[in-house]
């Protein structure tokens, strides 16, 4: 065991600087080895002596392997995400490779959690997420769409808010327009809406409207879309984007 | 509009100084006023010459009325909240304050994210959120019981792993027995269930469980509770607790 390294999951949060927490800097700088998709890599400060190895975004569990690799042949290994790594990130690939890997049980696995793009959203929007909320990825790479059917159905249901991640697909760019399609016809017109692209980086971009409204053509894969519960509500600001509400109080809660 | 301060919601994270962002320890040193509940107040550094405005638990809108008056005195409030203030916490009450009061709606406002109770919890635990979840304040304070019972069964219905914030209350203590009888009658008896107190802080504990076999007596209101989906498994480690993986490939999805 003394000779093994350690992996290290580190949530680089939204993309600014501010909003990476001190815990995932500190890896940064204590690793010997970053692990992750190349654009995430760019955003680690460059340090003599230390190795990069990026990758392609459609290679998850093969990232994760070379993290075990390295960490078993000595290195500090710093597997990067975009975000909080345990929301639809990497934790989930080092965890499932590790799971698959009876040597690998025994190494040092330290996850350490980020910012995540909903909240990232949350805050450019006031307080969306303020009360029971539900979160779904869009992509059907791994599961089939019927379970994501299901999900949007359920969170209807339930009267959720529902944060969307992964709206967009190359391979089948329908899939955001069947999710709407189908929400539309179980919530209300009125409920508002917001598509959140790329909060914190110089692209970014919001957009607040309401479901009967929404045109979800402009989403792509760096939109964080959220759609309120039958309680969201819009404030119009002057001169600035309106505030969504996803008040605390339900009807029938006491006051 | 020139004599007006402004207010910035401020995530402190769940507890220690490495997981609460830059831009919220930015906040804590440029505001010239602190409003919070006491116990996170006392997570702030100190400062002289900046003034504290300590409250009880129970008094969020009251809070975020102060902070709107002082910031239209041209103060620069820091409104304080653990975790994410928009999650559960302070943004909903201070985005509420300010749509009930028109004067108050130009006010300059910024919410500062942070990470979260489940993030913390879901990092020491490996990947218990790697995919689609829900999350469901527990609390019946300021919603009928019968929606958070409405909630659970549209979480079980649409298999999500469910994050259960505030599951502990003095007045009702009953509610979180409730709870997982009735996840028990929805759900499997394998299912993994983990309760994660206090995470990052000094008398942090987890303790990961079964459905079956979980004893909700535990919880209070530092705890966060985590129960998977049908997918989510445990993976055993030789002198570690076990990791729960919620993994990111469902029945029926591509390879």
């Amino acid at each position: 065991m003394s000779a093994t390294g350690e992996i290290l999951v580190v949530g680089l949060g939204p993309g600014p600087d501010h909003w990476r927490t001190p815990e995932a800097s500190a890896a940064l700088e204590r690793a010997t080895d970053l692990v992750g998709y190349a654009p995430y890599l760019a955003r680690c400060p460059e340090r003599p002596g230390q190795r990069r190895h990026g990758s392609d975004n459609r290679v998850e569990l093969d990232r994760a392997r070379l993290a075990i690799a390295l960490a078993r042949a000595g290195r500090v290994v710093a597997v990067v995400s975009g975000g909080d790594p345990g929301v639809f990130a990497m934790a989930a690939a080092v965890v499932e490779a590790i799971e698959g890997d009876e040597s690998a049980h025994a190494l040092p696995v330290t996850v350490m959690p980020g910012v995540s793009a909903m909240q990232a959203a949350a805050a450019r929007l006031g307080a969306p997420l303020g009360h029971d909320f539900c979160v779904i990825s869009l992509s059907d790479n791994l599961k089939p769409w019927s379970l994501v059917e299901k999900r949007l159905r359920a969170a209807a249901d339930g009267d959720f808010v529902i944060a969307l991640y992964n709206p967009a697909s190359k391979a089948r760019p329908s899939r955001i327009f069947d999710a709407f399609a189908l929400l539309g016809r179980l919530k209300a017109g009125s409920t508002p809406v917001a598509f959140a692209r790329a909060v914190g980086r110089p692209d970014e971009k919001i957009v607040v409207t309401t479901l009967a409204a929404a045109d979800p053509s402009i989403v792509d894969m760096a939109t964080l879309v959220i759609i309120g519960s039958s309680a969201s509500r819009l404030i119009e600001r002057p001169g600035q984007a309106p505030f969504i509400l996803s008040p605390r109080q339900a009807a029938g809660g006491a006051p």
